[in-house]
C-alpha cells in the first residue's frame, strides 16, 4: 500500500470492539476522545477530532491537545437524537514546525534569511483564508520575511505569538491523515434518567376478583404520578394462550377460571398485535397512553417473543416453529425443565428474513399505531444478537426516541453483548448485591469499566420474577434502603409496585419466587393505601428529580466510611452545579453510627451545608470526617451540598 | 443487517491494532489464539481455528477448548517462512446440544422417544462422512433409535461416550459464524537467534594506515567464525560524499586525507548501488558474502536513506531534496543542530512513489545481486512509517528470508510501530539499563508485554554510536558482565567488535560517544590479538549455541535472589527440552554473596544437577534457596539444568 501521510493515529478510545458497536450518550451530553499520534522524526503534528450526526454533509471541527508528546484528546457535545460520527483527523503542521525551527535556530544566533523566506511562503498560503486585519498583519509580516533590510523585525515576527496563532487558526494539513470512523448513538434524556412503576392491569380493578381494564388503570395514573414516577410498565396485554395455559403458582394445569400467565401470548383472540379482550381495546388502550403522557408518565410495553401453542402464528406460520420427526412441536425447555405453554420461535428457520420482519412489523405496529416508544424486552438473551442489532437498528432508524429495557438476567459477557446491540437499558444485579463491598465493586464496575460507554444499569429491588431473600421478610427499613440505594445508585430505577410497597413477601419454598404470584392470578390491591413506604419513595422521587446529579449514573464516587454497615456515596452532574452525598445504613435493625469521609478532592476543602432532601434538616460539615448517626426509622441521609 | 448467525467471537487476542498488523513467529513456533465466543441461550457451543499459509486454498483446523463458558483456546504451529492467516470459526453444535439435553431428561426419567428420532436425525447426517466402521456404529444406532422395542438400548446410546465422539469428530456446523481474518508473519529462525560482530570494513587492513578492503575482510572470517558469531555487520559500503564530509570528531571541515563517514553516501563515484572503490569491487564483496556463508556467517549491510550533497540523486532527481525558495537544499537539521554532510529525502515531493521504487529497487539490487539477506537500518523512524510498512512487505513477499535490525533509539511507541510496520529486530535500550530493577523490569516489558507478540529485541552492549557510562574504563568484569547479560537476556545480540573486545573506552568529554570515533577515521586493529574478553564472548556464543533455551527470548523467568548486585533468570526452549539457570552479579569490582531462589513452580521440587556452560563445573541443588558466590574474575554462572 502506498501511503505518503506521515502521521499515524492509534488507540482511539472510546471504541467497542474495534468500531464494530456504538457507543452511547443522551442529548447535550460530551464525548470526550482520546488516541495516540506518532509520526517518524521530530516534525511537529497536529489533529482535529471531526465529528457530525450522521446524516450531515459537513464535519465540525474541534482542534485535539496533547497530553504529552503523543497522547491526544478533546470533546464534543451532542445535540440531537440519532447517530453520530467521529473521526481523528491528524497532520504534519510544516508552518508550525517552521516556527519552532527557527525560532530555535535565531536563538542560537544562526542566520535565517534562507527560513525567512519559508516563513513567508507559508503566510502567502494563508492569506487569502484570513480575515482583514489578519490579512493586514500577514502582509505586514510577508514584507518583513522578504526585506532584508527588516531582518531584526522580520526575527522578532517570526518568534511571535501572534504568528503562531496565525498558524495555529489556519493549518494547511498537508497530507492529511484520518482514524476509521466511530459512532455514537444518541438518546433522548430519558435513557439516562427514567423512575419506573410495574403493575399488572388485570389487578387495577378497585372491585376485588374483577379483572382489570385499561379503564381501571387510567383511575390509577394520578397515584403514580403523584408518587414521582414517570415510566408505567405493563406485562404483556395480548390474549393469553388456553392450550397447556399455566395455573395459579405455575401448575401445569389451569383450573376453568384461571387467567394464565400475560407472557403465554396468542389465542384464538389474536397475537402479538392484539390486545386482551378483557383489557379493553384498542381504543382505551390508546387513551390510557395519551392519559398517562398528560402526566408526564409513558407507557412501556412487553415485548416477549414466544408463542402459546393457540397463537395465530402456530398454523399461519408452522415454519417458524420446530417441529420433531414424529410432528410435535418442540416447546421451550431448558432440559430437565420443559415449558409447555410457550414455544419459542425457531430462528433457524429457512423462512427466518420473515419472521424477523414480522416481529418488526409488530414492534412498529405498536409505535405508529399507539405511541409507545418505550419496550421492556422479555428474555432478549435466547433470541439470536444479531437479531436485536438489527431489529433496534431498524426501529432507531425511523423512530431514534424509542428505548428498550432488556431483561436479561444471565453472565455479564450476555448482558454486555445486548447492550452493545443496541438495548438502551439493563435489568441488573443489583437485586442481589447487598453488602457493601459487593454494592460497591458492582456500580464501580458498571460506571467505571468500559460499559460506562454503553451500558445504562435500570435498578429494580423486586421484579414480578425477583422477590430476593432480603425482602422475604416485612421488615419497612430494608425496603426502603432497597429503594433508596436502586435510585441513589442508578439514574434509571423501578419497582413492581404494589407488591413492593405493600411489602408482600411470601415466597415460594426455598426459592426466590414469590408464593401466589400474580403472573399466574389476578390480585386485588388496595390502590388507596398510602403506607410509609409509599411516602419515602415519593420523597426520593422527587429529590431525584431535583437533584440533576440524581439524574445520571457515571459521575460517583465512594467515599470512605468507618463503619462497614454504612455506605456513602458522592455524585456530580456533568456541570458540577448539583452535588449530593448519599449516606446509607445497610442495617435495617440497628442504628449505625461512624464517620463519613467528605471527598475533598473532589469539592474542595472549606465549611460545607449539607441539606437533606428527605427530611430538609440542615448541617454543617467543615471537616474531612463527619459523624452521622442512622436510625431504622429513616436509615439514609440524601444530601444536597450547598456552598453560601 | 440480516445474519442469521447465533454465536458471535470477541477478543480474537493476540491481535495488533485490531487486525491491521501481523504478529510474527519464526518457523517452528507455535501460535496460541484465544477468544470470548457468545450466543444466546443455553445451546452448546463450539469453535475451531483455522489455519493456512496465506497462499495456500485450503484451511487447517484446530478444535478449540474451552477455559470456561465463554473463553476459548488453541494453537497452531507456523512451518514455513512467509504469511500465514488464522480466524475462528464457531457454531452452535446441534448434535452435541441434543445428546445433553436428552441425556437430562433420560436421567430425569422422561420419555424421550420424540428425541430419539431426532437423535436418528444428526446420526443420518454424518453417515456419509464417516469411515467404514463408524458407518457400522452410527447405523446401529439410528436402527436402536428408530425402534421402540430397543428403547432400553437406545437411551444407553443416546448417552454413551462413543456416541459424543463421533458428534464431536463430525460437526455439522450449521450457520458458522467466522472471525475476521488476522495475519502473522512467519520468519526463518535467524530473525529470533543470531549474534552479530560489527566492524569498520576498512580498518581491516593488517598493515596500519591501510585503507581496508574485502580482500582483508575475508582474512578476518575465521576469526568472526570461531568467536560464535554468526552476522558480521558492516558499516555502509559505498562510495563517501566529498562535498561537506566530515572530518575526524565529527569536525566540520575534512582534512585532505580524511576518510568521512561512511553513513554520508555517494559521491562522483557512486551511490546506494555502488561500493567504495577503496574496499574493493562488486565481486570482491560477492566473494567476501560467499565465503562468510560457507563458515556459517551472514553478511548484514547497512541500509541508509540519505545522500551526501554530492549523491548522483541530488542531480538526477532534484525533486526528491527540499530547496528551499533561494535555491538551497535542506540538510538535516534537528535545530539549532545541522548535519551539513547529509541531505534528508522528502517524503513530501510530488515524485515520492518514484523515490519510494528506486529505494526497493536498491534493496533487491543487493538481495539479489550479492545473496545479502540481513539489512541494518539506519535511523528508520526518520522515514515515514508506512514507507517501511511499504517496503519491507514488498520485499518479503518476494523474498521471504530477508531480516531487517531497526536501528532506531528513541520513544518506546515509535520503536513499537517500527516493529509493527516489519522491522524484524530492533535495537534496544538494554544499552542503558544496568540495576537490577531496570533490567527486570525493561525486560519484562519485551517479554510479557504485547511486545512479545511482534517486536524481536536485539541487545548490544555497544554501537559505534553508544559507550555509556559504565563501559568508559577499561574494567574487564564490567564489559564481561555486559556482554553475558545481552547474549542471555536476549537471543539477539551483537557488539561493536574489535572496540568492544579490546575495551577501547575513551570518550568525548560529558558524550556517550567515542573518542576518535572510527566513524570518521580508519583505525588499525591487532586481529591477531585474543585476550579474555575473547576468550569468553567466545565460550558465551558457544553456550548459545548449545542451549536451545538461550536461542529464544520471551521464555524467561525472574527467580529471586537476597542481594541487590545479584540478577537471576531461569530460561527454557519452547519444549522444555533444554532449561538455563542464569546467574549475574551487576558488580564489576566486589565478590558478590547471596541465595538465588530455584523458580519450583517450572521445574518442580527435588534435586537438580546445575553444569556450568562456561566453566564446566557441578553442582547439585536441592532447596529451594541456593547459595552462590561471584567474583569479579568470573562474576557469572551460566547453568543448564539436568535432571538424572
Amino acid at each position: 500500500m502506498l501511503k505518503q501521510q506521515r502521521t499515524i493515529i492509534h488507540n482511539v478510545n472510546p471504541q467497542l470492539n474495534k468500531g464494530q458497536y456504538t457507543i452511547k450518550r443522551v442529548v447535550g451530553q460530551s464525548v470526550t476522545i482520546t488516541a495516540t499520534l506518532l509520526s517518524d522524526g521530530h516534525d511537529i503534528m497536529a489533529a482535529s477530532l471531526n465529528f457530525k450526526p450522521e446524516n450531515e454533509k459537513n464535519w465540525q471541527e474541534v482542534r485535539m491537545n496533547f497530553r504529552n508528546d503523543e497522547e491526544i484528546y478533546a470533546s464534543f457535545k451532542v445535540e440531537s437524537q440519532g447517530y453520530y460520527i467521529y473521526r481523528i483527523e491528524a497532520w504534519i503542521d510544516y508552518a508550525l514546525n517552521w516556527q519552532h525551527g527557527t525560532g530555535r535556530k535565531i536563538r542560537d544566533n544562526q542566520q535565517v534569511k534562507s527560513e525567512l523566506l519559508e516563513g513567508a511562503q507559508f503566510c502567502e498560503a494563508i492569506l487569502k483564508m484570513a480575515a482583514t486585519d489578519e490579512k493586514k498583519f500577514l502582509k505586514a509580516v510577508i514584507n518583513a520575511f522578504k526585506d532584508e533590510k527588516k531582518y531584526g523585525a522580520a526575527i522578532e515576527i517570526a518568534q511571535s505569538k501572534e504568528l503562531y496563532d496565525i498558524f495555529y487558526k489556519y493549518p494547511t494539513k498537508t497530507l492529511a491523515n484520518y482514524s476509521e470512523e466511530y459512532h455514537v448513538y444518541v438518546d433522548r434524556p430519558k435513557a439516562l434518567f427514567s423512575t419506573w412503576y410495574e403493575f399488572f392491569p388485570r389487578s387495577a380493578s378497585a372491585k376485588e376478583g374483577k379483572h382489570g381494564t385499561f379503564k381501571d388503570c387510567e383511575k390509577l395514573l394520578p397515584r403514580v404520578a403523584e408518587m414521582g414516577f414517570d415510566v408505567l410498565y405493563f406485562p404483556p396485554i395480548h390474549p393469553i394462550g388456553e392450550i397447556n395455559r399455566k395455573g395459579k403458582n405455575n401448575t401445569a394445569q389451569a383450573g376453568k377460571n384461571d387467567v394464565g400467565s400475560p407472557w403465554g401470548i396468542g389465542s384464538k383472540q389474536g397475537g402479538h398485535d392484539a390486545i386482551h379482550p378483557d383489557l379493553g381495546s384498542l381504543e382505551d388502550f390508546k387513551r390510557l397512553v395519551k392519559k398517562a403522557k398528560d402526566l408526564n408518565i409513558e407507557v412501556a410495553m412487553d415485548f416477549a417473543l414466544q408463542a402459546a401453542p393457540d397463537h395465530p402464528y402456530v398454523k399461519a406460520h408452522p415454519e417458524w416453529f420446530k417441529w420433531r420427526p414424529d410432528g410435535t412441536v418442540q416447546y421451550a425447555e431448558n432440559p430437565p425443565k420443559k415449558y409447555q405453554d410457550i414455544q419459542p420461535f425457531y430462528y433457524e428457520s429457512e423462512d427466518w428474513k420473515n419472521m424477523w420482519r414480522e416481529f418488526l412489523r409488530i414492534a412498529l405496529y405498536w409505535i405508529e399505531e399507539t405511541g409507545i416508544r418505550i419496550f421492556r424486552v422479555d428474555n432478549p438473551h435466547t433470541k439470536p444478537f444479531y437479531f436485536w442489532g438489527w431489529f433496534i437498528t431498524e426501529i432507531k432508524k425511523k423512530y431514534p426516541d424509542v428505548l428498550f429495557l432488556a431483561e436479561a438476567f444471565t453472565k455479564q459477557p450476555i448482558m454486555q453483548e445486548l447492550a452493545k446491540q443496541g438495548f438502551t437499558q439493563s435489568y441488573t444485579y443489583f437485586s442481589w448485591r447487598t453488602s457493601k463491598s459487593e454494592l460497591t465493586n458492582y456500580v464501580t464496575e458498571l460506571t467505571k469499566s468500559e460499559m460506562k460507554e454503553y451500558f445504562k444499569p435500570n435498578f429494580w429491588p423486586n421484579t414480578p420474577d425477583i422477590l430476593p431473600p432480603h425482602l422475604q421478610i416485612p421488615n419497612e427499613p430494608i425496603y426502603m434502603i432497597r429503594y433508596f440505594l436502586a435510585a441513589t445508585l442508578s439514574s434509571n430505577t423501578g419497582i413492581y409496585g404494589p407488591v413492593f410497597e405493600y411489602m408482600v413477601h411470601e415466597a415460594l419454598p426455598e426459592r426466590e419466587e414469590y408464593k401466589d404470584s400474580e403472573k399466574y392470578e389476578i390480585k386485588h390491591w388496595n390502590w388507596d393505601l398510602r403506607n410509609k413506604l409509599t411516602e419515602v419513595i415519593t420523597k426520593i422521587n422527587f429529590a431525584r428529580k431535583e437533584n440533576t446529579s440524581l439524574q445520571q449514573t457515571n459521575n460517583i464516587v465512594f467515599c470512605g466510611t468507618d463503619n462497614e454497615q454504612i455506605l456513602a456515596f458522592y455524585k456530580f452532574s456533568d456541570d458540577k452545579w448539583n452535588q449530593t452525598l448519599i449516606i446509607c445504613s445497610l442495617d435495617s435493625h440497628h442504628t449505625q453510627i461512624g464517620h463519613v469521609r467528605l471527598p475533598l478532592e473532589y469539592i474542595g476543602n472549606g465549611q460545607v451545608k449539607v441539606v437533606d432532601q428527605i427530611t430538609g434538616n440542615t448541617y454543617w460539615w467543615d471537616k474531612e470526617w463527619n459523624y452521622v448517626e442512622l436510625h431504622p426509622t429513616l436509615p439514609f441521609h440524601l444530601f444536597r451540598l450547598v456552598w453560601e
